[in-house]
Order: structure tokens, then C-alpha cells, then sequence
């Protein structure tokens, strides 16, 4: 990687707007939090919405999970080092970022798999409804989830409604089980009013699950306050707990003594150690526990979100916001830049932590942008997507990455050929 | 903890015999695997089917994850370290050690699971069949995800009927869809005769799948020479893979194309980077993928089972049963053991890597082992478990262990107050 000293001063090459950015920095209440992580150096890092950084709390827990606690104390560590506690300590460190009270919220599997479970859940609890709507533009393992509980209960029983934004409202009719929405768009990082739409939902007989892998850990969310009826969410994201890291669900109290969820593992047993030859579910939110849990990923991020125990989730959002701010202001102002069409809602109170710019050459822009130091992504077919984790992103950073992104487009750096090759995974 | 020093020589303190030990270590053609793990000083670890030891591959390979890959390349690892071919290059891995040709063999999730997804798979196929038969004594995950699935389908869609080992033959009527067995029962350490079985089943137009946990690196396993049709089996058993590793899956080539799973997560999909609005399953076993693996856990079982590389699976059978025969032989032949009742086959070539012992006050004397260093494990509501996981464990490990059980037997000494409260987990 050629590193990108030979852009200093050059492009974008205001001291004054430089020295601006770096005075934020210095006012910035979470500016210390940058220490808590691991963030290569060189290197601008804006896809935290995808896979966030390395806490330095959380490579200290892996050595210890896996060298004392797995390597010394072996078996013992269920009890003495807590494994077994781990889904709901996890989930509650979890529930305090989006506006859970105690015992609603647990880390388990994978946000595919937890989708099922509430899926499952929720359609059971709605005799004679047998509809379930989603947005178009859901992520497609939550659609994907939605269409396997199709294909295994029959058409009769469940089937899948997928509408545009604007048809969300006029979708929810008599028949309708379940809602099942992202908070957060992940191409476009437009923003669903959960307050609104959920009482909207709710007037109509209709039980809401929402999507919270965009959202959680970035922008407060209210779940209990908003009546949220079930909620999942994803834990290698904002959350920063590593790749694939254990996903987690949320089962609204008032639901729990009659939602089932069908992947009836020992581990969501009422007493898994009694070895008992019936299943009985484990009381709360705790019944919707399957197999056993993936300890050293679970424990890794449970280390993780323990940077955010002295962290106001509203600071997280004033700054992810005023990151993207910077970002947006720069695209706009420069006639360079001006290619890039804005896919995200221009207001900030409609949008998540990302920002989404359609170019017809997004994705040879894209890897240009990571050749020289900027991670962004790509989503097909034309999106350039930069996410604005706050944590660990300076303002500086978002200074650096415009002025990269500006050389490249002034001087058609894009054009290599080496940047057409297209990932496999981006 | 106490050590053992002071049993030095007292007990089973035959030279002679102890010298045997020694030269069985010596003339073992596995002995040098033994430093290929972690395996803690002072401790005989007898626990090796419940969680395995560490290897140091595996050690390495958890820095190297998280403080590498995770910490510096962050999400270009997707493709820079193969991250996206985890689930295959660690399930290819393990097809070698359960007799599976290659493209039939997936790592993913956790064991009940993946069971979820291949009872729905092989139900879907049996149109007019609707019976699952199992173990009564079968581990309760297994009997508990069925279960999951009659409360999903309804009853006229899916029953659950468990019969006793002797009933097994006579159950397999025109109506049972599915013959879900352990191939070594977790308790007693019973071994199935799975060629036998799977022909009989398989002669009534039943399908079979068979949970390979106590079994997978440990015995020979020859799936697709019993034409077996599907297997779910553990990674963190005797494939050392730590604590909550990824678990596996196996679907036979010949019913990849119509074996349809509902847990259809995007990493299932032919194409998850293309973002299709529809789902369309990969070819092969890769359509039982579902959600985002777990990276971490997942890499580092990937390199615990580089460890059985060079290793003949007929080696560490043979180690196996020689390590439980020198403890089976050395129980019976001590007065001081005789309250202890063998409740495995004392026939060696029907038990798998452990023998299980009755015993009243089993939790107790679980409790001195593990207090006098000794690590072995109790299974409600009288079962002593001793597993003999063959990579790392010594002949002179047993010996000592037998002694240590001899001590505690002869004064009384698990009779401590201390050793009668119940830990949660064991």
C-alpha cells in the first residue's frame, strides 16, 4: 500500500479547514476512546457499519480466554470463569445500548438463525394471520429467513410481503402476523421511525421485529419506550466484537410466558444439567437460547462492550453524525466530487451512521479508495458506502479520506485496471 | 488445589507397574502429540469428551485472528485470510476424520442446530411419513430439537417416538420418516453399530442421521461406506476445537439436490454478495450454511484440526481403548473400587472413548477427583464419566488418576463436606 503522504497539502489543502478539523478533535468528548482501540495505523477506517475495530479490551480477553480459561483451567471455566453466564451478561451490557430494561435481551447464534426463532415465535402467536411484510430493500438474510419458514410451514401458514417504503403504511392489513423491518437501511442508511411504525403496526393486531444491525451501538435506540415487540441485532458491527461475532435478540417481557421459539436446544432448557428428557423452556427471554454458545467469540465481545459502559449513547450519535457532516459538506462543496450522487437522506435525522453514494465506477472508486489507505465498501450494483463509527474515527481521519477520495477522482486514479477486479467479498 | 504428591507411591505403588506405564508411553507411536497441547501441569485431564485441550496451533491461531487479521487487516481478512471459506476448508478438514469425500462436509452453528436443519430436510423428503425415531437414552438436545420441530409442524406433520437400544430394530415401520441416533451414547459410552443400523433403516425407506459428538476424532468413522444419508457431530469434543466451537454438519452427495433446509441464511446463498431480493440456495452441503460463521471460534478450530493431519484415526482408536482398558482393568482388580459399577459395554469394540461408572455418591467422588487434580466429570443421577481423549493423554496419566480415585475411596475422602455441593455446571 502506498500510504498517502504524497496527498498532504495538496488537495483539500486548507490549513484552516485542516486545523479546524483537528481543533474538533481536540474538543471531542469521546476523543480519549480512540486509545481504547486498535485502529491500524495509515489507514482511515470507514466501514465500522461492516466490521468494527479491535477494543484493545477485547484482544486482551481473547488471550485470556483462550490460554488461561481455556488452556489452564479447561472445563472448570464454566463455573469459575462464568461461560455459562455469558449470553446473558453479554445481552445485558447489550440491552443498556438500545433502550432494553433487564431480562429481555440475549446473545446467542447468528441474526440469520435469531431471525427464525422470532419469526417462528411471533407467526404462532397470531392465529388466523398469516402474512408477513418486509421492506424491498431488507437485508437479504432477513427476507431469506423469512422465505425458509415459508418453504417448511407452507404457503397456507406463513408468506412473505415485500413492499416499498412507501407502501409500509397501507400493507398493514388484517392478515398481516408480523412486521419485520431493518432500522437502519443497510445500502442507504435511511432511518425507520420505530416509534411510529411500530404503533402503526401494533393498532392494527400486527407484532413488530426490527432489524438492529445498522443501529445498535450508534444511535440510541428505545425499544422498551418505543413497545417494541421483538428486536434482533448484530454483534461485529458497532458493537466491535469481532468477526462473526455471537448476534443477539430481544423478547419484550410482556411476551415471553407465551412466545415459543422452535430451535429448542439444550442450552434454552429450564435445567440443562438435569439432562431431562423433555424440553421445557427456560423462563424469559432465556428460552430462546439453542445450542451451545461459541465461548471465545461470545467472550471477546462481551469484552468489547465494555467500552461502552461510561459511553452516552446520545454522544455516540452527535458524533457520528458530525463525522458524517464533515464528509457530506466536503463531497458537496467540491466540484471534483461531484459524481457522487447522494444515495442517503440528505436530512441527518433520517439517516443512520453511513452515508451511500451512488457512481456508475463505485466499485473500482472503492478499491482505489482502499489502495490508498481509506477503507470504504461497495454494495452492488453502484454504491460507495462509508460508515461513521465513533469510537474510535477522528475528524482528522474524515478530512484524510476526503482529500484521498478527491485525488482519485481528479486524477482518474480509478481508471487502473487492478481496481476492476471484482472481490469475492468486500 | 492440593496436587498429588502425597499419594506418591502409597497407592497402586507398584513399581513394576508404573514402570509398564512408563515404557506404554514410551513404546506409544502418539506420544509425541502429547506436546502439541497445552495441557496443564499437575492435572490429569479426563474430560477430553466433554471440552479437549488446547492445542498450541490453536493458541497461535487465536492471536493471529484477532491481533492480525481482526486488528490490522480488519475486513479485507474476508478474502486476505479466507475468512468466507472457513466453513468448508474446516468442515473438509474434519470429512477426513468421519470417512466423508469431499463437497459433503460443513462447518457451521452449533450442534442442535444444524440437527433443526437436517430434520427439516430429510422430513421434507419423506412425503407420507411423519415419525422421528431416537434413543430414549439419546443426548436431550437431539430429542429436545425434535421436539421443537412437532410444536412448529403440528403433530400430524411431525412425532417424536423414543425407544429403548433393544427396540430400535422393531420400531422402524412404514411411517417413521427419520432415524435420528448418537452414534456413542454420552453416558454409558455405548457404541452403535452404524453400517448395521443405517442398512436396516435405510430397508424400510427410512432416512438416518446420526450425531457424531462422542464420536468424530476419537473412532474410526465411515460415513459414506455405511452409505449413511446425514451426521451433525461437535468441535469442541475430541476435536479440540475450544470451548463452543463451531459444530458440523454432513449431507450425502446423492441427496444434495433435494435436501432443502429452512434455516436459509444469506451464507447459504448461491451468491451472497450479490444482495438478490429472492434466495436461491448454493449447490451442495454449502445451502445448509445460514447465518455469518463465527470467525474467531471458528479459526481456531480450524487449526485444532490441523493437529490430526498426520494422524491415522485407527491409531488413536486403538490408544484410546488401551488408555480405558489400563483404568477399566485397574478398577476391577482394587477392592477399594468395587462399589464402582461399570455401566459401559465391557466389551470394548461397543464403547467409544469413555467409561461410565454408577455409583451413589458419584457427584462426590467427581468432586475429590477434580479437588486432588484429577478432572473428570458427573452425569446425573449417579454417573462417574472418564473420557480418554488420545492425543494428549499419558498411560502414566491413567495409572496416576487410579490412584488418586483408590486414595479417595479408601479414606473416605470424598465423605468432605465440600464435595456435596452441586455445581451448576459439571
Amino acid at each position: 500500500m502506498s500510504g498517502h503522504e504524497d496527498f498532504d497539502g495538496q488537495v483539500m489543502g486548507d490549513k484552516t479547514y485542516q486545523q479546524a478539523l483537528v481543533l474538533m478533535d481536540q474538543q471531542d468528548p469521546l476523543a480519549e476512546k480512540t486509545a481504547a482501540f486498535e485502529v491500524p495505523r495509515d489507514l482511515v477506517y470507514l466501514d465500522g457499519n461492516s466490521l468494527g475495530c479491535l477494543p484493545l479490551a477485547a484482544k486482551q480477553r481473547a488471550r485470556e480466554v483462550v490460554e488461561q480459561q481455556w488452556g489452564q483451567d479447561l472445563i472448570k471455566s464454566w463455573n469459575l470463569h462464568q461461560w455459562i453466564d455469558l449470553p446473558v451478561s453479554a445481552g445485558e451490557k447489550i440491552a443498556r445500548l438500545i433502550g432494553a430494561a433487564p431480562g429481555q435481551t440475549i446473545c446467542c447464534d447468528s441474526v440469520s438463525v435469531n431471525l427464525f426463532k422470532l419469526l417462528s415465535a411471533a407467526l404462532a402467536m397470531q392465529t388466523g394471520r398469516h402474512v408477513v411484510v418486509s421492506q424491498q430493500g431488507n437485508f437479504p438474510t432477513d427476507l431469506y429467513m423469512v422465505q425458509g419458514l415459508v418453504r417448511q410451514l407452507g404457503g397456507d401458514r406463513c408468506c412473505l410481503q415485500r413492499v416499498d417504503d412507501d407502501d409500509i403504511g397501507s400493507a398493514l392489513t388484517d392478515d398481516v402476523a408480523v412486521l419485520l423491518l431493518s432500522h437502519v437501511n443497510f445500502r442507504s442508511g435511511a432511518l425507520y421511525d420505530m416509534q411510529a411504525i411500530t404503533a402503526q403496526a401494533q393498532a392494527r393486531g400486527i407484532l413488530v421485529i426490527w432489524d438492529l444491525a445498522h443501529s445498535a451501538g450508534v444511535l440510541p435506540v428505545q425499544l422498551d419506550a418505543c413497545n417494541v415487540d421483538f428486536a434482533v441485532g448484530c454483534g461485529y458491527k458497532y458493537l466491535n466484537g469481532g468477526p462473526g461475532a455471537p448476534a443477539f435478540l430481544y423478547v419484550a417481557s410482556r411476551h415471553q410466558s407465551q412466545a415459543r421459539q422452535p430451535l429448542s436446544g439444550w442450552m434454552g432448557h429450564l435445567a440443562p444439567f438435569d439432562f431431562d428428557h423433555d424440553y421445557e423452556p427456560a423462563p424469559g427471554v432465556a428460552g430462546f437460547l439453542s445450542g451451545t454458545p461459541p465461548v471465545i467469540s461470545m467472550s471477546i465481545l462481551d469484552a468489547a462492550l465494555d467500552v461502552f459502559a461510561d459511553v452516552d449513547i446520545r454522544q455516540l450519535r452527535r458524533k457520528s453524525l458530525a463525522l458524517a457532516g464533515v464528509f457530506l459538506q466536503a463531497v458537496e462543496q467540491s466540484p471534483r466530487l461531484s459524481g457522487l450522487c447522494l444515495l442517503s437522506p440528505a436530512d441527518e435525522a433520517q439517516r443512520g451512521a453511513q452515508l451511500a453514494y451512488r457512481h456508475p465506477h463505485a466499485f473500482a472508486i472503492c478499491q482505489a479508495l482502499i489502495a490508498h489507505g481509506v477503507i470504504a465498501d461497495f454494495r452492488a450494483p453502484d454504491i460507495l458506502r462509508v460508515g461513521f463509527s465513533p469510537l474510535y474515527l477522528r475528524f482528522a481521519d474524515v478530512g484524510r479520506s476526503v482529500e484521498v477520495l478527491t485525488r482519485i477522482m481528479q486524477e482518474d486514479l480509478w481508471r487502473d485496471p487492478a481496481y476492476a477486479v471484482r472481490h469475492k467479498v468486500t
